[in-house]
């Protein structure tokens, strides 16, 4: 990560650990000797793809710039149930401060990782490659986007300023695919490709005809991907192809099969199941 | 909600639309022509508690301050697949810009208050209730937790300053229940109860003795819960009782026939599955 | 102090040097010489209890990270007029820059936590403690409710967040001492205790009676308070008993001997007078 | 006030109305039927200046834009006890939130009104006018010195960049007075004059001859401060004088009389008493 | 401009005039009476083409919410000297306090226009745009960028995330043109394309064999670009073709003849003259 | 430079560089390997004078704590074409990242002082003094007015709030000359002079006469310059005079011998060419 992210990621941990503490952790004020010492584990309770290791150890130094973690694994690691991934002494109050801000974020992150690892094996040996989408939490596209990465997928746009994808909506909008594609190509950046987002052969044809760079097949079977694929690589060879919607573990196999490039998949960020680890902290 | 919660709200939106929006939406720019006007519709593609319409419609009304959402149903109400639940009026490029990140929050806070929803229909008549915890996303905790509330759940703490529980790591910290329970209860403001996390019925007696009010009874089976339920109201009839860990849809009845007051599921929004809603925009 | 408040102190010194330099010290940098080095020391002028030492050498650390203070009292001790509280060697533009802001906080905290001290000398003996209010300088409460516990006070509620306390305008809008108080006992989290302010013997017996865990008795003189407890005893024997209104050195003691626990009192906060306090400056 | 100072103070209040809420005013949610409307008003219980109302005012129309404060009298008037200095009508649950910051802000502004126009009835019938110092509350100088001004004193500098006062620390690191005010009048813009501080009627001359344009007298005696000011006025007829230090509502007379122009108080605003000021809420 | 763009400048101009008013304009506070009105008008005091009409009513509406610019040029207009180009009323003391920042900003933007439209105009009927660099003024790209537009020329990148530029520099780094361009080709989103700057033939046709769509001709003479643009599309006939370096109004049209797409001059706002616009103010 | 100007300062240079790296600086990131270190050096294509070393720095270590700039000269300093200016060591994407944002400081600050260095040569033996305006660009003024020191001018206001000068839009709306300065020399603090803009001799008399302590002669030409310099130094020897309006390097010397003290001049800093330098990175 560069210095934006470092700066973003500090800002976001400060933000997160403000939600959390509020006027302070009155519990380990009252209860936990000033000053203790303690030492944290995290530890792995299924199997999984770790990611986020640099985020849960900014939780600790933001608290305390002389934290850092020791972790036993890279972040896009597999690890099996029981491994100690990471671990940190410090004070306590600092551990226990931090550990449920950490541990959400080490959590999702994972989780995210896991996913996008288990559709990446799936389709194996193909040319095809799975890419996330901007269904990602807001306020945590940034992380989630960069776990989608650990994880062996592509990332898409960052944001609405990161490419050019005409969606139906501007299709309808826009008087047709012609119009849209050729409005995009003449007011957008010289820099910038223009993607388009068809469902029939007839709009296929229109947007590469229009001068579409790459086409997005949207909620097609396998079978209805394949003929398309036939279609566009007929008209331009060197189209970029990608397809979205319904596709899931079963049966993404058959749209890398399908020929298409890229597998765009909403699911590896918004309902990715939080891993299992937990936060073991001893005196000391 | 209030002020605050307002204000949290405006601020949160803008961020979440600054996060995607970059230096602007540059496909509908070149694509939609400018003052276009459009219609939304916000449609249910499955069954679900729809929860966030405040929030969708923050998203386009701070893009413009006329927009408002016409919902259909209020956040808590069930809905069949097809139902469409609100609907939108405005400028093209605010409906196309506000799009992802209205549908990313209403998808989210509507899992987690179906989610919570089941957990609450899996209790009914017994006398438990269904509380969340602080295992939320990092920068959403206010939002989840509303989500939850529409659901039909409780709130457990906002934050670490909103009430004292000690868990096993305090306990290992302070030396001993009896220790940490006596601390927290002379140091803590006059209006904070205190709620201590046991595993054993020796630390539940302990803890009872040193004047906790509440108990939580952390990672017990269902009948091992219905044992230490019996020993708690004995030493102390009016003590609260709560349970937490490993509870499912399966079992969670289970551990409200034992007698708790409180069942406390990290599940409600660490990983509710983002619910299908769909955006649905005509010209005009 | 932990991070937040830390974090907090650093912000709030940082806006309150803001304040006073505006783009800079014009008398400062047009008359003395650039990297010039200084000594400077705070010299009580009159008898008082200390407190705010870290806010004063927060003051100086923010200016220059290099700069630290030499404290020869702890904040809480009573020192005599003529002692040199703590000292401080640097560039002599930043003892320059920070002195009035470094005084500023250290003799209104030292006032407050003088004026403290004062009041609970004049209990001692008793089984009440004197607590402070929310009437504390807007900006300044987390500074203002420490220099009142370094004083020997203990804190009462934080903000509108951190406790539930029902006054009189509640009772009126919820239509009665019995409704508000049911209705808080069933809406509040389970964590919080339920405090109500009561000027009657009647609304006493009401509150108790409908569950109040602690009552605030509100501008009774000492011997209504007297009588007032003894009913309060006799129907629970463990309700916590407050005193508010009117209260003086002169009086508080009569308030402590009619059997309260606590005494609150909002001249701690609103009220003291700044500490007379110097910071003289020497080359070198 | 400006547009500065609008925007000043609506970011002032936002941020002391989050001190004070936290996240939500947990007593009023649970009491106060939802949407209740109630009418408060504001009395002074002993004589004062009033001073604040429209930072009253902005706490109630920051929680809810609609929400005004209609005042019976202005800024500055001396009202008795008993006087209803303003009243509202809104929410009862935004006055209920607002109730404590907008007395906090209307006590202490009062306070320092009344007691700022004690000092200016004190030396009336004299050409000497009373003004305030830097020994403002941090955070809050912008509103106290409006309080000065209304009492009837005059501001002083409004912080190190609003003017030059070269003091004995100056002096000090400069070599001398004559060495401190030559810099000065080279290096300051042409707009500022140079005020210099003397104690001693050897500085005062050199400070005049060196081109001071106003003179400081600091802890003198009224019978030096007369001296001084002859002395000073034969030297330099226009020059501006100015007293400061020990000096108290008993003999801030003796010091009008002894011809400075200016008396500068401390204790206007870092010791003024809050005024007594109550806010009465009832339903409708 | 969108919200985005609207917010922006909303909270940029609020720096603006904070950076000019600090603590109040302290001469329209004490010379002009309060709520005096009066009417603006700006005045063209040189030919030029008007751009930043939105901004200057900005900070007028920034001072205060009702007032308006009633502008009788649109931004983009070529106006003659003397021509008043819009007006507005409002509080004389808005007047005065916004009339520097919106002057600063309406003649460094009309600058920039005017420049531009000069570059464009020397190169009218060849098939060449003029764009700009990000050689900006730091804190302004997104309001100088806009007047490049509204001067007729095209923008290039918006910032280091906009596109893919290899430079000499990257060149140099990774070991060479190819591996520079295949590197960028593989790990960039598949919604970028690669531009590539070179000054030899040889590099030429390393980039363009190598894949990048698009060359940057850097630093050569009209004759060289000419030569370049031969080979380019000799190898590649749809390449991209660019100019860039030591271009003047006196040589712009040689490059445009040589036949190049783009020609990017960073004069366009470096060293833009601002505009002579004056704003005259009238009691009423 | 002080505290506050360090915090601005690196407020300001991460704002500028989120200006420009927004996401991230994608070309370096795909095309330069991750940890190469680089060297870079600063070289000036033209004879100029130096400003801004620090501020470019700033973008250095904003971008990496540990990186510092090496400066061969001092700002200030004259240098000529060819010369390295400063040169740094470290991370090749440090030195990509921050090249364009430090470019651009450096160069425009130096354009900035040397405009102004050629003013102060132009009048050189005389006794006036070069001062700049408010003309600055918004967002940069005391970066600005930094670089006009540099070059040998003096500063003018900082801002509105930092000295009183009368213009003819206040004279207008105050009713005159006489009243308005009048009021000005009541209201405003006693450190404050008070400037008068004039352009006729009866309004110099009337601005002396009620005494003005500056006088701003606006747009005449010298020799109307020197008859008002006479007239003022009769009326008022010790008055300071200022000239402004319509000054270039060619007439700039004859407004110095036309007597006045100060010559202010807009073109300073509103349309000073940015100086033609290079940064050159090699590997290693």
């Amino acid at each position: 990560m560069n210095w934006l992210d470092d700066a973003a990621l500090f800002s976001q941990v400060s933000a997160f650990l403000a939600e959390d503490l509020g006027r302070g952790d009155i519990t380990t004020q009252s209860t936990v000797p000033r000053n203790a010492r303690a030492r944290g584990r995290f530890l792995a309770k299924e199997p999984m793809v770790i990611a986020g290791l640099e985020a849960a150890e900014a939780v600790f130094s933001t608290l305390d710039s002389q934290q850092q973690l020791e972790a036993f694994v890279s972040d896009g690691e597999e690890v099996e149930a029981g491994k100690v991934v990471a671990r940190t002494n410090g004070f306590a109050d600092v551990l226990l401060a931090g550990e449920r801000v950490a541990l959400n974020l080490l959590q999702r992150l994972s989780g995210i990782a896991t996913q996008t690892r288990k559709f990446v094996r799936a389709i194996e040996g193909t040319s095809s490659q799975i890419v996330d989408t901007r269904k990602t939490t807001p306020g945590l596209r940034m992380l989630e986007k960069y776990a989608v990465s650990i994880g062996g997928g592509r990332n898409h746009r960052f944001g609405l300023d990161d490419g050019v994808l005409i969606k139906d909506n501007h299709i309808a909008l826009a008087g047709g695919v012609q119009a849209a594609v050729e409005r995009a190509r003449s007011a957008v950046g010289h820099l910038h490709k223009v993607e388009v987002e068809v469902s029939t052969e007839r709009d296929l044809r229109e947007a590469i005809e229009s001068g579409a760079d790459i086409i997005l097949l949207d909620n097609q079977t396998p079978e209805g991907t394949a003929q398309l694929v036939r279609v566009a690589r007929e008209l331009k060879p060197n189209v970029t192809l990608e397809s979205s919607g319904g596709i899931t573990l079963d049966n993404v196999r058959a749209y890398a099969e399908a020929g298409v490039d890229l597998i765009s998949i909403g699911a590896l960020t918004h309902s990715a199941r939080a891993m299992d680890i937990s936060f073991k902290i001893q005196a000391g």
